[in-house]
């Protein structure tokens, strides 16, 4: 880097940029977010944090240049790996083996749809690094687009995000049996991908029975062999629940399983979970939330406090350094998509707070 | 080949081994089947006839030594390229271009799920031949397991095919928008995977509803972007329907679409319908089933006629070439499974009337 930053990349690609305000300092604030997306990501979801995150430290550092000693702590910006969890599955990869949520090995293993481990994939690409951050992370700020339109809808400029919903993630096995298409009888067969489809159907409407606003979800799919002749004998499924309230969660999920384990049986299919994450609901630092609020308030653009159905670095590194997350608009709250779109004025303003916030966390006494 | 066959590759990788019993004839009978197989395949599906033909063609061969001028034609054996269309659709490509009724040109330009085109594929290994068959061919028999159990359970050795059953292979593509699965209310959802899931299920339902013996099959499914946090934007299903009567096959799938139509619109998903083929029940060459059954008949085996299910390179010859089709039993039915087997005694029976119905091919006056 050309910036004056010193470049740390640590053994799970973590990128780090640091600048050192306050030599004396063992102390570090992180900024930052990812870079990754997804196939059909847009341009914001996560590059916004990152090159709002490189600029406010560029910002901070030049204030400092004027105030020698107002920097009590040193900053860093910070590019995630695998937030997404596109290819590699579990996401937030970076930040959980970042805080010791995940092992480094587990991380290694993960294997995408071809077999390809992220250990191999990282060396692939130069990417294990052996520069780990070695400063002591105090806080961590992440600037963010809010991907739903909450904002929006309501006219407002920031949110500071206090709380996440809980998440939990159930990959399941549907087993059944190949065999020919063309000549075996329909009440012979074991159709895993049929059981598959009947499961993903249950899924939307067991929501829809909760009535209480969970968003669920079956996006990745994989069958075997996939081939047209052949009655699908094994495939997979990635299924996801979301609510604020653990209980919604709990009640959807168990009439769930309790429901394809019966209509798959009555098809010969077998049912067995691979995966079963719950990634809790979080609640992010107070005082960030206060310090948002603040400096939103200060800057007179309109806030609000959110919690977030959508997982992100920031409540994975909440486990270990108090962290705070801020929201600007999404256009119709739509990501994951090429017509994503946050107007500039918005973002800059979502820069101006973050700015203010990385300033006061870096020079303030306690 | 060390055989003392001549071997000629064509166009479309089609390979022959030609044995010259009749120097002064340009007609060849054909013998074969076909080496590919899916990737859940037994041991017996096509490799059986090639390998029985490789042996039928030495005998014949040898019986023509010590009556050299009973040979009226030559012989060949030949291994047909991708007739199971497991990687590259449609399948029976090699004896489709063969007849003429599929261009060299579309099936090079067939691509697989990666997009590699079958073109490149038979350059990448050396199969675009340069050596057609150059004589004039006048039968095709094919000698294949059954892949169902019409023999096993009616205790018969031996059955002459003589008409298929016909196939619609409708491919279909359900087109709904990328979003956030954290993040998008279920009613803003627009799921292709969900859509291709419910049509999965109403195609077993209106085989059910018409209770004419149908088979149909949802067996390959490609889906975009294919990632746990997206919503699916962009659903392909390869659906199939097959019954001898053409009309019920009519009324199942013109139900079905209409249907899948309607329920995709109920979640805001478009139906669309890439490829609509229709395989029609094909007649096999009487002279050929006649000659089947004396040969069985001579040789004390209990044979019977039969209709198949499933499509074969003697139903795609026939379009030009008079052909036939001989089945020994599959246990239980069962094919593209790794169980798939038919004991030794019963594929012996088959390659002796194989050998018996070449015989008499070759040294036939008419």
């Amino acid at each position: 880097m050309d910036r004056g930053l010193t470049p740390k990349i640590d053994a799970i690609g973590n990128q780090f940029g640091v600048a050192t305000l306050a030599p004396a300092s063992a102390d570090v604030v992180l900024v930052g977010s990812h870079l990754d997306s997804q196939p059909t990501g847009g341009r914001y979801d996560g590059v916004y944090g990152v090159l709002a995150g490189l600029l406010a430290v560029e910002a901070v550092k030049a204030r400092c240049l004027d105030k020698p000693a107002a920097a009590r702590r040193n900053l860093a910006v910070v590019n995630w790996t695998n937030e997404e969890g596109a290819r590699f599955q579990p996401s937030l990869t970076g930040s959980s083996v970042f805080t010791g949520a995940l092992s480094l090995e587990d991380a290694y293993a993960c294997a995408d749809g071809e077999g390809t481990t992220l250990g191999e994939a990282l060396s692939a690409i130069g990417y294990l690094g052996t520069t780990p951050l070695d400063k002591n992370p105090v806080r961590y700020v992440e600037l963010h687009v809010e991907q739903a339109d909450s904002l929006e809808k309501s006219s407002t400029d920031i949110a500071a995000v206090f709380h996440s919903w809980t998440t939990r993630k159930i990959s399941v096995i549907f087993e059944g049996d190949y065999s020919h298409t063309g000549s075996t009888p329909m009440a012979l067969r074991r159709d895993a991908l049929r059981a598959a489809g009947r499961a993903i159907e249950a899924l939307y409407q067991e929501v829809a029975n909760e009535n209480a606003g969970a968003h669920a979800a079956a996006a990745r799919i994989s069958v075997y062999p996939n081939s047209p002749n052949v009655v699908a004998g094994r495939v997979r499924v990635w299924f996801e629940i979301r609510h604020e309230d653990e209980a919604v969660i709990s009640a959807i999920s168990d009439r769930f399983l309790r429901r394809i384990e019966r209509e798959s049986a009555d098809i010969k299919v077998a049912v067995s979970i691979a995966v079963d994450e719950r990634r809790l609901g979080t609640a992010l630092d107070p005082d960030g939330v206060a310090l948002i609020l603040s400096a939103a308030a200060d800057l007179g653009f309109k806030a609000m406090t959110l919690k977030t159905s959508i997982g992100h670095d920031a409540l994975a590194i909440q486990k270990c350094v108090p962290s705070s997350l801020i929201f600007v608009p999404s256009q119709g709250g739509l990501s994951h998509n090429p017509r994503e779109f946050t107007a500039p004025e918005a973002l800059d303003k979502g820069y101006a707070v973050l700015t203010e916030v990385l300033w006061n966390m870096v020079t303030a006494k306690e």
